[in-house]
């Protein structure tokens, strides 16, 4: 009966965290067990999702603190502020979060040239119609990478 | 000088592998070190970004085949078709894949109300301009949850 009247305790409170994470106006991001969590630049105007990548609380205050988008490098392990080599900065319009409050979606505001591969958007490629092997591309290449990134 | 030898064909390799994934039209998905991606639900018509969760190769592999959005539960370690509980299916029109092939964008149509807290996005919350700390509600709910899921 103790153990039953517990874990019914423990369930409630349970119950109660979840509904302040997902009803609250509190703002408790939930990074995973490295410390990290994901964010999706979407264009402001356009709507068009630009890139996804990962922050850790660092990145995430420097960007609340300076208005431009910074994440954390998995492969580099290390900050950095988006546009830094490039000059294809993203300035953060707005700021969303989800309801379990383990995801962001940065409004962004941006010039031509999102990835590093010359296209807008990382997402230029889809999945042919009817395979599962097969992508083609569904948008130009708007400049040339080489021309702004040094070997 | 063999060792440096070695390295300058490994990193040509690498640079072409890099080169492959980003600039071919093969599709070669790449999961994380635990067998899963980020996918992220992109409403099709008005380009809201709907939710973010995780797909194996299974959760991708069903998603293709049936043409309705299956993801990957992490909490409860199983697949889940969105909506199998809700009813709001997600109807994929279009699958995107980013640069480096690890993260997909899933062009989707939907009825309202996607988001199990009641919302249609479960990106209803955004961080108040000159806070860190507070939210606010950008979104009314579209459906009252405690109609649709059982306790």
């Amino acid at each position: 009966m103790l153990q039953e009247a517990n874990s019914n305790n423990l369930g409630d409170q349970q119950v109660a965290a979840k509904q302040i994470t997902e009803e609250g106006r509190e703002f408790n991001p939930e990074f995973d067990d490295n410390g990290l969590m994901p964010a999706i630049a979407q264009d402001a105007k356009t709507g068009e999702v630009l890139m996804v990548a990962y922050m850790n609380r660092a990145a995430l205050d420097l960007t609340i603190q300076t208005g431009y988008a910074t994440y954390f490098s998995r492969a580099r392990q290390k900050l950095w502020k988006k546009g830094e080599e490039s000059g294809h900065v993203q300035k953060v319009e707005q700021i969303l979060v989800d309801c379990d409050q383990d995801c962001l979606v940065l409004k962004v505001s941006v010039d031509a040239g999102q990835c590093h591969v010359g296209y807008q958007s990382c997402f230029y490629r889809a999945l042919k119609k009817d395979s599962d092997k097969e992508l083609e591309f569904i948008a130009e290449k708007v400049y040339n990478p080489k021309e702004i990134y040094k070997k």
